[in-house]
């Protein structure tokens, strides 16, 4: 039978979850409690709840991501379909920016799988060492450390442990990413501070949740920070100065003056 | 200048609407509240914040809609890429479905412009009447009314109107799409009972909120919906049967039975 | 009966548009012959496969649009998925970038309805007066002219015009874009020529094609326009400059020097 | 500097890999002959532009796949943004369907990279075995074979080999295609006749491209089959009635009964 167990619906009532959505849930369950709940078929724990609205405060938005600037050229030429605008944005969360948390995850759950949960940290230690190891011999990159901008460390990181830790959530993959970090440095020489996308990756891991959602949440927060550019976008465009300022790099390239632009 | 109020980096720290995002906004701030402040440059207030929760909600999801099966599909093809699915499921969200929230925010704010919020019962009667053939000479539809499924009242308007109340935004632009459905029924004849669609245009308008945001409150709710569709078919694929059911419909297909597949 | 007349398949055989893909149209069919069949049913004449051909041409590419930008910037994130960056090239494909033929296509063949093909010059400078007229009531833009770059004129335009005349495409709709260009010019004293979407829309009405298709035709060329863009983006990438450039327009953002990198 | 060698553009004059685009290239290129310019620098030979056209063509369409599905059911939701419809069928082009051409060109030049153009049958099935033990050693998948409907054999197979072989094209890769088959059925008891996607594989191989265009083109020819959907979905429409269907396989959906539809 082709069926979800999310929900279903009658001509006089919408089920979610099992649960009367306009009795039950509406006005009554706020946006991550229903986000969870159609998830994971239960209600989170309050502390669960903390953790997920976290994340999706990371993933919001900061700035002019590559996301961002992608929202923006699609709504210079579609604004009438927003809808279209935000996809463009999300499309880049892959291996490398924002879905690169579900590979950190990954990488984090399989390498701790056998470490006890009050392992020593010789124990972490030698794990990351395998887990580098281990990422080297198949030519895949080690996720969640180092940053095209934050070069001394990911400001996030330090809030997103202590969060963490309040929580109950800073287990044995925090531990393993830490161990990773030190490894790069003292073992290899190599300044590699863990980003935001590997904290991330290990509270997936010590919350117990499947990697498929670290990339999930990132896609719901960012979602919310697509549309706060774009509003941006339709009250002060800058997405023609955008492609001006590209086309004037190559000086084969030429534009005419635009009055009021400051390209 | 190429600039935007949102945010921007430095080496050692990321700012969002002038606070810093690691020492006062993570951990500090929930998802909604951090959705708000970026979109809107100051946080909501808590009867805004109960509002914005209400849409967000609604927009999550409810079981095998166009939009969760798009974006079954499309992992179907791409597991690899769940982002492309979310991206896909909310590529739909135009003006028929979703996304015409903002059609209907847009259509109730114009025609209530010069509505008095204490307008009689009469001048709101006559407002939407007015409203209902402006659209008929440019012949564009009524966004708002009826339902493909809930043919008797879309079952989420009582408690979005309570919620509403509740919460002070129970105002002029409710009250014009109450007199559309009326006009309908007394008037034409034509049973077109107001739907979340419209609910979530009156609330838009209400709230005093820009139009747009209205459809990109459903693309941040539906892409958490979308989120739990994407985790179940991980778990429990029903995308490769969606296919069978649909080219079984044609008696020229003919595809070979699949073991262990009950379509 | 839920179906399709392009095709369907069965174990040993797939039939498209009632024809044996691998003993009749595999090897048989160029691609355009192929395109023209699945949409049309029927093969396209000679002289209107050199119009798709030239259609395709001018929708391929030219330097680095927004759409190249947005594929650029979605590959950064997601090398692994390349199906999401030339979808987030195809994304802007609204009423203000390629998509815009659509508009136009429909702006001219609505207008030109009751034009006869042998109207004189003085019928189609009032027809062309009308559509402006009635394009400003409707507050909707004219579709067809002026460029933000090609301000003195599109180089396109006249070479659209001469094949189309060559083929016998050259009719009213053609004929009523320039008289509209020659209104704004000698009547209301604005210099907006004809643009390649202007061509496109005239050249589809002439066709007797469908506006979708006008629409349609840019999203096909541009893909193949979209590839080229990512096979040198794989190799010679600049996606990674892209940002840093628009992060160094705003002084508050601070990027470190990156290494042989020109940004 | 930030440049593409694609084009450049004057304020008089577009450049498209060092040509006039108006003088030199629209109405003397097709469009097989732009696309290969735009991407490869050259015009292709004529063998090579009659495998292209062989590959676009199919990768066009044949009837109800999830790529058909996905773009129909974001239309409905979507009419006015058709580009969105497109991209949202091009998205599930991952390394499960259409994408996975890429998988195959890269698996078959990987293994045969060491193989000698004249390699005896042995040395080709030696090669074979080697494939078929590394990928299962990596745990990745065996690109290229079987199918889910044409469990005998896929129909387009023995007129994409025939045609590579009239064209010079039936080198080392498609021997190892077909070596591979034959390892998996004489040797392993296992029916896996190559696919589509296997043939397009060992085709990229044997005119000596890149992986990557092996997407790249399904891409191109799928966004054409998509066109093909969406104008008969434009004209008979079936996207509700997928909808009512699936609905309908679950017991617990109730929906009212349609006028004139068929479900």
């Amino acid at each position: 039978m082709i069926t979800t167990e999310i929900g279903y619906t009658t001509i006089d009532k919408i089920t979610v979850r099992g649960k009367d959505l306009s009795l039950e849930l509406l006005g009554k369950l706020d946006f991550v409690d229903m986000m969870m709940l159609t998830i994971l078929n239960r209600l989170p724990e309050e502390r669960e709840k903390r953790m997920v609205n976290l994340i999706l405060v990371t993933a919001c938005d900061h700035g002019l991501t590559p996301s961002a600037m992608s929202a923006r050229l699609t709504y210079l030429g579609a604004p009438e379909a927003m809808q279209a605008a935000v996809a463009a944005g999300l499309l880049g969360a892959g291996s490398v920016f924002l879905g690169t948390t579900q590979n950190s995850a990954e990488l984090l759950i399989d390498a701790a799988r056998e470490l006890a949960d009050d392992a020593s940290d010789e124990a972490v230690l030698d794990c990351a060492r395998t887990a580098i190891r281990t990422s080297r011999e198949k030519k895949q990159p080690i996720y969640g450390v180092g940053h095209p901008i934050h070069v001394h460390g990911d400001p996030r990181v330090p809030t997103l442990a202590e969060v963490s830790r309040q929580n109950g959530y800073f287990g044995k993959h925090w531990r393993l990413m830490y161990a990773i970090e030190r490894v790069f440095r003292h073992e290899m020489g190599k300044n590699l501070p863990i980003n935001a996308v590997g904290a991330i990756g290990a509270i997936i891991g010590d919350m117990k949740l499947e990697p498929l959602l670290a990339r999930g949440f990132m896609l719901v927060g960012r979602a919310a920070g697509l549309l706060a550019h774009l509003y941006e976008e339709r009250q002060h465009p800058i997405g023609q100065q955008l492609w001006d300022l590209v086309l004037t790099q190559d000086e084969r390239n030429e534009i005419p003056a635009r009055k009021g632009k400051g390209s």
